[in-house]
């Protein structure tokens, strides 16, 4: 008897013409695309279960999804052969064993979501599948408040897509989620792109772009701050601002080694202290 | 009767769908699609001069190009107009009022041009459609002295594109050119791309997608350095590399004004000397 092996695939995908990671009626969906061009080389079909469910148009530069295989094959041959196998615009950037019992969503410590804004006059043509779009000027120390304020274990029902709260699955935790590190900062060589990236141990449906359609407004003086942090408290989907659109967002990495999330939050550029950090550590 | 107004039209664009700026039988040049959109906005008939003939697949971040009009359309008007009909794909960054006679191409002193190398092992989704790809590792260093080499003024036959020796219209300079900067570093805030840049006072068909080509070729240590030198006495096409695919090339910036240049070339990272840069300058 073979031993089933859990084996760990970390994606990269630009979801422009995708609709979204979750496999559906409609073929185009990313965990779709994968599950063909992997079960080709294992020759066998495949189950892949991601680690977040991206929604169409939504980008991943660390996606992780996890199969179960008895299949002998190396894992630098799966890699390549899957790669020569995929359409350019999704990458299998690693594939990794792991422990027995290795779920890519269960398993997962946190992720990390990236929503990159174009901040200039004119949204540049190279940068139109891969940010949202601000042309007014943004009161970005008001934004870093409220994204400081997010930190911390919240119910986060208010930031929660529509229909979300009709699924069946709800988990028991419900829509609390703990937000353990949250920053606003220019992109690196990119002045004129504002980052905003949230580490959680879990997101809500269309929460990350709730987010930052309600920041947004706060960025454009429309929405005083501590009606931002009220919302919290509120509950109420309705009070929040409009879903950002989604080319601006990435799903950056999903975290699954304390020590690698910890070593993160230590060193990222975020709103919470590091006390606070280590008391959110789970 | 109403004076003649010499236009100056600042443009980026991502060249992907395009079969390059220049007009001709296929619709789809950029070109004709600026002209229709800021022909439809002044009501009358446009010709627009573009400082760089870009070729199919080649993005811009500042093409510039000219036009003459009788129209008084004030110039931020004409580029929110065009900017309201063109696909999103290409941005009108500005429109500017210039002396009578200004010709975006001959009236350049400069133009520079950038190309973008993603050096990782696997081409990133995001990147696919905005860089070249080698994925094995490179001699930096012989490409940075090979790039010196070019600053001067040579006759650049040898790296010019096949069939442009066929045109009827070449200039009196022949295939003589001058670069007055090049140079080899990585991307501010993303290490795994290598940008190539060249500014020079004219470029031949194909000359900076040859040279990156040939260059490649001496990094990989397939061709030796000396013979990459040798290749601009040579003067034979036939002896230099492959023309590296236009997705990496971006036409970044034309030089109008000398004290522009200057500035540029004080500042930028290059290697050729400062002395070396006073002595290139027009």
């Amino acid at each position: 008897m073979t031993g089933r092996r859990f084996l760990k695939v970390t994606l990269a995908y630009d979801g422009t013409a995708y609709r979204g990671w979750q496999r559906q009626r409609d073929p185009a969906t990313i965990q779709e695309v994968c599950e063909k061009a992997l079960g080709r080389v294992l020759g066998e079909a495949v189950t892949l279960h991601g680690a977040g469910r991206t929604d169409a148009g939504v980008h991943a530069l660390g996606q992780v999804a996890s199969l179960v295989t008895a299949r002998p094959i190396a894992t630098g041959g799966l890699a390549r052969g899957a790669n020569s196998l995929l359409p350019r615009d999704i990458r299998v950037l690693a594939v990794e064993e792991t422990a027995a019992g290795f779920h890519a969503r269960r398993s997962a410590l946190a992720k990390r979501y990236r929503y990159r804004l174009a901040i200039g006059r004119i949204l540049l043509p190279y940068d139109r599948l891969y940010a949202g779009h601000e042309p007014r000027s943004l009161d970005q120390p008001a934004m870093g408040r409220c994204l400081a304020a997010l930190v911390g274990e919240h119910d986060f029902r208010s930031f929660c897509g529509a229909g979300s709260l009709d699924f069946a699955a709800l988990p028991p935790r419900g829509t609390r989620r703990r937000i353990l590190a949250a920053s606003l900062a220019p992109e690196p060589g990119r002045p004129e792109i504002l980052a905003v990236e949230l580490v959680g141990d879990g997101f809500l449906r269309h929460m990350v772009r709730n987010i930052v359609g309600t920041l947004l407004e706060v960025g454009r003086g429309r929405r005083q701050e501590g009606d931002f942090a009220g919302l919290l408290a509120a509950g109420d989907r309705r009070l929040a601002g409009p879903t950002a659109p989604p080319q601006g967002l990435f799903l950056v990495e999903i975290f699954y080694q304390p020590e690698g999330l910890a070593a993160f939050l230590a060193t990222s550029q975020t709103f919470s202290t590091t006390p606070a950090i280590e008391r959110e550590l789970p």
